[in-house]
């Protein structure tokens, strides 16, 4: 009689600090045996010799369906997101829920839900974006949230309708310290990057590459320094987002030193695209306009050091899909003829893990647990979904990614299942690719074909 | 036919750089000679053997007659005020017009110059506090105080009624480059500290000490590094006032490495009073409130340190003089009973050079010029008022002061001339005092007897 | 029919990154699964319920029955040194293997091995101390030994007659580097010590508090700085064993950043002792002599920031016991009355563990992952005993140790099992004590009582 | 009846810390007075309107007549050293004796005022460089000949025939700070230095930018370090020679906010050469071969910063000529074929000042008073020599230069007077040339031709 459901034979397995070589067992979607000889009490075996098994992974940084102002949509909805996710080696994302000005939170989840209901590849789990901390929000709301398990909330200090003033983000991480909440940040200073704005304006300036000088690093160091001061007073933990720069990254070593608890998070733009990328003829840089923008190769090389060093806790895509050409009908919001309309993303759910695999792991920069860590679980364990998410470990869910180290291809957008018509990455020689995908125990890709099926994922409450 | 209208014979002349040994020719109220013998030529002569000759003292940062919220005077108007400075060992002093909500500058300067005019003791120049940077302000009325000779304004970035957003001060910023003014600011994050404040009133936690306690080393750093953060988006110089802290002061030297043009100031209350001091029996802390407030010893170290290695440029008192007891009807402000009701101020126009003196040069801190560069030059040079002021050469105003450093004596209100009731230095042993001070040319002062006459000091356009 | 030899059931397993309640199976001194109920088909089983389940210790950094000039035994032999370890929470040690002048390290390594066969209660393995690197050594001796698994290679900027010159530093690192050996660094600069020594000799400042003040932070920061310039200019890894300040954690996280591939460790006696302790009464400073000497409470808190921020990735005892009372004929070295005379070096094997269990995870300094890193798995990983040791998991060794969080009792040496007369850290509280030890499948120590047998320990080649 | 033998009268004069117009009246080879319209009391007078007077450059790093190991002799003698030094505007320069190994300081120092007197074209005073430190060196030798003027001792951490060792570097700072004398320090780590050219022998990478790779900052950084631990364990003052990059500038930095008593050099070669310059064809390299070597544009620009932010307090030349071409049987050591044999040092006592004039205050780097600091004023408060030397004051030697800051001409060796064949800074296009220079009163060169007489310089002990 069989024990397992499944079992993932002779792989060699990863977590966050080990490596080995076992069987994996597993029965009602959950990891239930590490162990020898496993195989024959299953009902299916997925033989992973040669390849490495590594939990499944988290990007705890995706924006689907969002609205991005002016009546722009984003190119993917919760169907399109999680499968491209799903074909990246993800099994669970945290898109935001993002607060409307004049609607509450509760009401916006509700759509949310809506949308993401039925329809997802991947677990999903929403933060909260808090761009109106009213006090009933603050007093009322986010308590009761955070009781339903909407545990961590992003906060803008840049975006005209999104950023929080001081005072607003305060309260805000002061709410968050009382309720033991996690708050993301996104830190550029928004009035110096309109004073810079109305300088490149006058000066007729309007390309895609001035996206990224109105945009310098000291608008995003002097927003990080000031995040982390605010955390200090308060007392109170931030996650720094998407950081670019190696300026920024000393900040918050520094800050560390002085004893702020700080976790910060980077991005695979800012490892392998530079502010160049803007400049591109004929308005391709509008492919690359992202906040914070790509940097220089040294701060490239800062980012790396920050993943090496431990100062990088969390690897994320910042997934924020836009459509560049105007096809069927479509929007081509990327195709703004000047760049403050050029809305602010770039598509990566799907390019995410295989570019820190190849980059990263392949090339020597980090190790194989490095990678487990930083892009499966670090993130469970900052957002609370460990030790459900995040590892490969008995009673765990049984999300596991096998990848095959000797597939070599480079990034191309037709292979990739995104809604958006361009990936900044094209052309990027990837070595080492996920071929099969488990979910709680469900295969849902399989030698890089699709077998499950929308709405295998489920929500997770925290 | 005498040549000199004075001669300041055998004295140690000091200027920023230079020790030596001379007769000074003064003339016309201004020097006209250095050399040997040259007594024989004077009208008048004063012999400085074995004495200190430096330039007059400047005083850049000093606040006069200026009306401070909910009604409360200053305890020193330009008489009392400039009188104090003068005994202090200083010819110039360079106080604050306050720009008034609803009023223009041009009026509140004419105001400003009737309070003053014919009551001086010293020399007196202008900055301008701007505090509503309307369009109007920025477009035309800068422009044309700048052309008249106003060239420094000072900003804050604290205090509910001054304080600018941050557009405001990159837009003053701004139109300082294009003039080419000089920016003063004041660095603390009000919003924080109203946040403090709040807890700590929660807390009915309402003694002088907890003016210390809501406006941490945390606040005042921030706010340095974001209007460093700002001077570098704009591209233009700045000067941080008051700087208290061995954190802000490494934020100031890490800016310089990234090539900001910041300038820096500190004042006697961080070199010789701690936050201890605030928590003082019986209200007595509030003699001590000021912003940004004295830190503890290791801030004071670092603080000399930053007066030896050059972080500093200025050493100014901030005087801000208020009535600690209630007396013959006036207004006792530093009486309040709730620590965010005690005016932010302390009196010390005439013991800055003595106590720089005193600990620094006599203790072997800093040596005989440095003092002069600390206190005087480059003061002038900052602000637009060197080579006229600021030092001891040829051409220049016979700004002169003599020093015995011989004479030890503690502080003592009793012996000060301002218009407070008492200094937060009292006891304080000081070696080394000014004995005779002549302001172009004029004796005023001599041998510690006032021989000058009110209305003696000019003002300075620059 | 009994599957597993062993089954370790209900505790609360942790590794480097994950903690999970599951079962452990055990079969031929390997852990062979890791599942639910799996104690139906085992031989023995030991409950670990409500208890931690933690990879036995590996203490990397002890000193063991090593002459130590002066004809100075070590209080320490193979069987004390290892009972005590394994009582303290051990299944591995490395202990150092000297190099003597004029003898080959071949012949050293036979008498240590004689010294260590059939005595040890722990695994054991040995580093190198390279004090004489002859070309014959480096050409032929260390490949040679490399190949038998002797990879890795201790040096010493101190002392007499161990240190190396600057050349064999160079030297030796170019030869770990073309071999790909693991050097580790005491770095003290033997020289400024000297001078320092000769300055209190003649200023008769004989006490044991001279050992720390000949020996201040500054010639630990110079050596740390120059050995890793050193492992910069020949590209090869080094470990900064024993760190013990601020200043030169600080040194060191500025060394990564320019690239340089550094391991750091540091021992309980920079956490919990202070140069204050060598300043006893009665010579009673003696105990507490080691080299670098323990800090200021400052430098104790800037190391636990570094075993936090991950600049430590390694927590070793430094374990060098002498004996302190004459008794029963016994030499009594740490009785010597002059500083330089008492031998560096003070007992911890058995104690290390329980102080960082208490000080850092109970109270809630460090996580219980971040402890099993710096306790076992960073060691196994850092000197090639992994994945065979430092783990829990599928195909490693089963060795393993029951924590029990919740005994209390001070450290009494009374109670220890070393073979010195004392423990500086005597009286200390500590909360959570190892209570079973099992080393490849046997239990060697179980409910506190010893249950192995002299001789269970065995050599580790590498 | 004329009261002065000279005046310079018309000139914008500056000094350290001041600018102003005045009149210098000069007798018996004194200024004697500054004031207005002293031309009338003059027998001559040199008019320098519409140009500045600056006091006179001391260089105070210079290498003359000195052997250079191998028999090679330096390509200026004391005659045509200083007459190069002076055409460059310099009135005094502080060349080295050098103690040879078996031959006391004082026999060297007899046979180097042979040679130099009645030779020179300016002042020199001698620092007394220490290879050989013995117990009688240390204790007798250097305590009469600090009593005799030689005050200032350099000594070297590279170079095989001059390094010191530790405890030699160690012993000589504490007889230096038991004297009050000043310790010159060349700072780069002979043994790694070593240990690179073997490893580039070995790879047969024997051309001229060979020198610079084995020279890499590291080596320079860490020597920094480890000379100014030294200074701090012993508690002396040091001087770092010739810093040539931003990470030795860091570490100054570093020690300084220690309280180390460090005072930093800088010179022209790291400002406006680069390590490519070494790589030039046909061994032209080699005339660019100096220790340390030249780096890249970025730590020019890190040396820039230290010249502005005070880092840097002294700008030297660092001048130690050789002969590039084999010309009339004159050996040429510059020529030689293997980088470790091509002699370290390049001619530049001529071009520094105009370097750092042109490059530094005619592009607005530095202001004039900055200039003056650098190249004059604290040359002599750092040795010694002030106010003697260093300054226009009254009472100091008249040692003026007239600059003409309208002069524009590049750099050609054929228009220098040094003995070298070669400049390193051919064709560097100068703006601001001194074309005046007066020594003690005498005019020496008047619009950039000869006036004085070799043997004008005189010796000045200290």
């Amino acid at each position: 009689m069989a024990t397992f459901d499944i079992v993932i034979s002779g792989g060699t397995v990863a977590t966050a600090s080990d490596t080995f070589v076992c069987d994996i067992g597993i029965r009602d979607g959950v990891v239930v045996a590490l162990g020898l000889d496993l195989a024959q009490d299953a009902k299916q075996v997925l033989d992973a010799t040669g390849k490495y098994v590594l939990p499944g992974g988290i990007d705890s940084h995706v924006h689907i369906s969002q609205p991005s102002g002016d009546g722009i949509v984003m190119a993917d909805d919760f169907e399109s997101g999680t499968r491209s996710a799903l074909f990246g080696g993800n099994t669970t994302i945290m898109p935001f829920c993002l607060q409307e000005r004049g609607k509450s939170i509760r009401q916006s989840l509700i759509e949310y839900h809506a949308l993401a209901n039925g329809t997802c590849y991947t677990d999903v789990s929403f933060h909260l974006i808090i761009c109106e901390p009213t006090p009933e929000v603050l007093g009322q709301d986010l308590p009761a949230l955070f009781n339903d398990g909407y545990t961590s909330f992003k906060v803008f200090m840049t975006y005209e309708n999104l950023r929080l003033t001081d005072p607003e983000l305060l309260q805000t991480f002061d709410v968050a310290r009382d309720l033991g909440a996690t708050v993301m940040v996104h830190c550029e200073n928004e009035d110096a990057i309109k004073f810079l704005i109305g300088k490149h304006e006058a000066a007729n300036d309007l390309r895609p590459g001035a996206h990224a000088r109105t945009r310098p690093v000291a608008v995003e160091r002097e927003a990080t320094h000031r995040a982390m001061a605010f955390a200090e007073v308060v007392g109170t933990p931030i996650v720094i987002v998407h950081v670019s720069n190696g300026q920024a990254i000393d900040e918050i070593a520094a800050a560390r030193r002085r004893g702020v608890a700080v976790t910060a998070e980077t991005c695979p733009q800012y490892l392998v695209l530079t502010a160049e990328d803007l400049e591109g003829m004929d308005w391709e840089g509008a492919k690359f306009v992202c906040s914070p923008p790509p940097r220089g190769t040294e701060d490239q090389a800062a980012c790396w050091r920050g993943l090496q060093d431990g100062t990088f806790e969390l690897f994320s895509s910042d997934h924020c899909p836009f459509v560049y050409d105007s096809v069927e009908g479509k929007l081509n919001p990327k195709g703004a003829k000047q760049f403050k309309h050029i809305p602010n993303g770039i598509p990566g759910v799907e390019t995410r893990l295989p570019i820190l695999f190849s980059e990263g792991v392949m090339k020597g920069r980090i190790d194989i647990n490095r990678f487990v860590a930083l892009t499966a679980t670090n993130h469970a364990k900052t957002y609370g979904l460990y030790p459900r998410k995040g590892t490969i470990a008995v009673g765990s869910d049984a999300d596991i990614v096998i990848w095959d180290p000797k597939v070599t291809a480079p990034i191309r957008h037709a292979n990739l299942h995104d809604g958006a018509d361009y990936s900044p990455y094209e052309g990027l020689e990837i070595t080492g690719w996920p071929v099969t995908v488990v979910l709680r125990g469900k295969v849902m890709v399989q030698d890089r074909a699709l077998q499950g099926t929308k709405g295998d994922g489920t929500y997770l409450g925290r």
